[in-house]
């Protein structure tokens, strides 16, 4: 299903070549300002053909407003005007992003040979020969610019609440970024950066390494470290609610992510109790712990401490060299080139998407 | 909430110094057959107090059937004759664990003073002095016990359907187990081990680790790996509604994980598309891949080949040695010593758990 | 929330003057054939101003498909094509339809001062200033439009599946047509007439009633009738998941609709358990019952009878009199005339509504 | 599915005829005080074998609690002390009640012959064989006793917010009592009355009804009218999300309910509008109405006047006369008495059920 949340609702739709895609957003707060400016900047950031990594697909992304909004500055909710301040009325919004750029003829000779490491065989074996194949159908990263649209709309309302969602990517391959400070993460470096990283040394070396994939014909993975402030402590849920659960069940919902882990994760399985648990202190009125090996999450609920999460994104599953693969109908072994327009590493471009799927997870909580 | 699922649902409920904990399940099918001894060998896998690596606690866990069964061997559907087959009903199956060995009165001390790592300082901060401090309340392991008979419960039905699941121990601090053989993991291997792992060697070593840490009053972490067999190309869901997401979701509702990864998951981000891709061949009637770094999910759905995760397991929160905390309703720094019964590391003891959770999950995806 | 379903997930979205409404349907069955010209014919029996009693603002309400479907006539999925075959893909299905003829200048006045038995002032209470009051916003029976366009996706499953739904107006004011034979009910006279009642000669006394109601610039109430076939017996839910529970969540969507009662409902109050009671007789392979008091459903499950059951919708409440009301910000008594285009009666627009969303809960039911 | 609620959830399990049944209450907030006479006197209302006309089945209907409360009387959490304040712990609330008073013999001979009008036959359709038919299995009246547990303690924190819940009986066969007053619904007066009316004389009537259907081994149904007072003006939920359509979904998990009305529900359906609807005025610093056929709810919302709702309660379905029936497993036609014990009209004992129902939803709507 294309729906999360429980006090609000997201509702994705489209598919990477159908006329437009979008979402909508049920039980979102009335009278929220929605800027159009900063949402088409959000937008840029995750947007295809931006930089000389990304799919040469050249699309604007840019969101259109069919409900739930209406322009207050003239008092008659008309929203023809675009320069007039757009506030959300309590009503589903729905979003739509046009499909501009798309080559469907591309797609004719994949329709029966699924694409290695791509969802086509399960989808097929799902949906049979009615599904969408052109560009993955609904399976296709372009779905995550609706995501990216309604996060948006989220991250707002977080803002007011003093909560406030960063990230960045942590590795490309081998090569790793500086982490964030766990007690007090600096959110808003990368966020002004074209390649978002904390330690810009490292991310020259990162593009070398996808520059390589790229001469390759070949694709590389990586890894985004998200954190999230300001969320007080008691908030989340217990059990099968707990704020890892919602966190992961969203991240998941983004093309290629194949791990999350919160705090120490997988490094924490190999310390001892004593280095990783998080001593308690008093400062000033708040209870603060020294160290945030806990990713600020203990028992599914927030501790109060920043939360801090890493996904692992797996290397592009489109690649220009040659793979074996099957012709589906008459079940006989294949060799499949991808051509088309493909990202070398698409690492970069998750990014924000990151930060929109934690937001919309996070004001589900909130609310 | 400790709530899940959709087709079906699990509710569980109980906290460790209750007179008894427990699970319903809703929506379960008729007509199973549950054979009581397989059932308290199960429990018995994670039950406390049975090597020399867990809590002292002593518990039976033995459970008892309230609702949803039926004796049909004579019937009446009477119960009391515990010789009988039992079948379920169709009805909400209840089952309830006693709590006998509690000593609450260890508990007194730390009303108010958080241990660290544990979930005591945000469930005051949720739900006050009026919250279950005793042993972690709601937060304890011990909810785990109801877990696993529901779980053990969805493995029947499961097993009916083709679908098999089994998990060792991956890892127990830097000391890894082999991994499963990602194309036909050994699924029943581990399960007839005291010490689940697949190789012994590195089991001992395992629990030299564990004994190490022990006797420096300290604890050690590690990770679970599990395996799904079974399931048909294209089961599970899209975008939200992932495999990977309502495994992951089931997961985190163990205490102390904080991590799950699918296939090759983070060491996949190192990895080029090339080498992480799986290849699809014909297999006889089947399509299959020549590798599975996907672990057996693409697009959220099925691949038809095993599904493979795993799970890290933070280090046990509860040490011997003194740690900082504070005393909450005064905010003052203090020093803290936890005495009591606890295990220096709950790894073998949450094999069963992952493979209960596991099946809940998946039970209701394919239900 | 504008969202239902469990196994599929209906959104609607849009108001009475946004640019465009539309349903989103996830979760929908993969290789559906829509037939655009059924579908425009079944969205023609609800459309406004298509005869006397209904209010004259025209709009042709034609749905256009954004996504979930693809043309299959010529392998390439495009949906130009308007001659092409057109199947669903399983993605998630977006429809859209323009509003066209508004005139929300009409509604300038009425912002701050709520129309008595609409949804205006508990709306201004929840969503304050920022809603969108031109037209009732969101809460307008124009949102029945898109209801009826996925419920006519559903209609087109259920049929499949040997499951067909009709519905009749069952009274104007305090004129009653004929009741369905609860056993074998006349799904069909009535889809054909456009005043769709079982017995003409009241069909007739009801659009004098209608009249009168318009000639005092007053309007009137009714009811409709509903019933369902070919629903298995033991199909349904138990307890809070009941048939009943759930038709009547999907019914109170339907903005006017106050009451629903299945089978005898309210009369059978009046009734004794011996005449009340289905008594059952075997009928060649069947059990069937020789009444139908029970409209199809006990302990919340098809009895594999008919299901019957009957809304009331209350009186339009949009009247051309002068009312009392009050002006919100200034908390001032007024009196209101409301002027612009209204139906003194929507009991014969909400029949196919009542269908729509009866087959939309039924799907969801019998997925 | 015997599960409610998005906010809080409650889990019912149980047979007629299984050692105990019960509620888990998930979600519930910590810190409300249990008043252990106080919910005892509230299972009275509802308890078998109190009066003339209810089921010799003698229950004692204790409610024990499991989990999620603790003794803070004493600091220590232990529940043994009977006289100690008992507060909720913010855990999942399990409530067990047992089942004492069975005669499962009685039951034997229907196993196989359906009782008309009961779920016996489409239980058997779902569940076949395995299903418990003692008593009714889990689609008995019992089952409302954990109902009432839960209503219970949802009524004592909607108190603490202002909201109160009332329910009288409405009618029994022809006999009706007054209503409430939809501007001040006088709640209190039948609570304290053994048989629940507002009209004593109308009470006595309604006996001699229930007498006289008694004595001709028949039954006879009825109706209750419920009113919420203290809603705040814009609370519930809009479309699929109705106050209507939740509270109607908690009303028919309420066994023998066969319609909801609100407001003027049908007798509305023959008023015109400037009848039915109603005009606002300003009272003080209130905006209200001054009639109230909307039942306080408009476009979903609460208007903040009383909301008031009627259910419709079927004549009970077992009654001491002959009736047709079917042998399933050989399809033949047979003729059935039903022994045992049974209530002429349960009208009476379902109105705590109704108020509890209610209070569930209405605490899920609320919180």
């Amino acid at each position: 299903m294309f729906t999360f949340g429980n006090k609000i609702r997201l509702q994705l739709f489209g598919q990477s070549h159908s006329p437009s895609m979008g979402a909508v957003l049920d039980g979102f707060p009335s009278g929220i300002a929605i800027d159009q400016e900063k949402l088409a900047a959000f937008m840029e950031r995750r947007a295809p053909g931006r930089d000389e990594f990304s799919t040469k697909r050249r699309e604007a992304d840019r969101v259109e407003f069919v409900s739930g909004v209406a322009n207050r500055s003239d008092g008659t909710g008309d929203t023809a005007n675009e320069n007039a301040v757009m506030l959300t009325t309590g009503a589903p919004i729905c979003m739509v992003i046009h499909n501009e750029d798309t080559r469907s003829g591309d797609y004719d000779r994949l329709r029966f040979i699924p694409r290695p490491s791509h969802a086509d065989y399960p989808a097929f074996a799902r949906f049979g020969e009615a599904r969408d194949h052109r560009g993955g159908g609904e399976f296709s990263g372009r779905l995550t610019a609706p995501l990216c649209a309604a996060g948006f709309l989220c991250l707002e309302v977080l803002r007011q609440k003093g909560v406030e969602i960063g990230a960045h990517i942590s590795s490309v391959g081998p090569c790793e970024d500086d982490r964030f400070d766990p007690l007090a993460p600096q959110l808003h470096i990368p966020k002004e950066k074209p390649f978002p990283v904390l330690n810009d040394e490292q991310g020259a070396n990162m593009q070398e390494i996808i520059r390589a994939a790229r001469a390759s014909a070949d694709s590389i993975g990586g890894s985004i470290e998200c954190a999230i402030t300001g969320v007080p402590a008691g908030a989340g849920g217990t059990s099968f609610g707990s704020l890892e659960g919602l966190l992961s069940l969203a991240m998941f919902a983004i093309p290629a992510v194949k791990g999350v882990e919160f705090g120490s994760g997988f490094a924490g399985t190999q310390m001892r109790g004593s280095e990783n648990n998080d001593p308690y202190r008093v400062d000033g009125d708040r209870i603060v712990t020294s160290s945030n090996h806990a990713g600020g999450i203990l028992g599914g609920l927030a501790t109060g401490m920043p939360i801090l999460f890493r996904v692992a994104v797996k290397p592009t599953a489109s690649i220009g060299r040659e793979q074996d693969s099957v012709s589906l109908p008459e079940k006989r072994n294949v060799s499949l080139q991808i051509v088309g327009r493909h990202d070398p590493c698409i690492v970069q471009r998750a990014v924000p998407v990151v930060e929109a799927a934690a937001a919309v997870a996070m004001l589900d909580i909130l609310l």
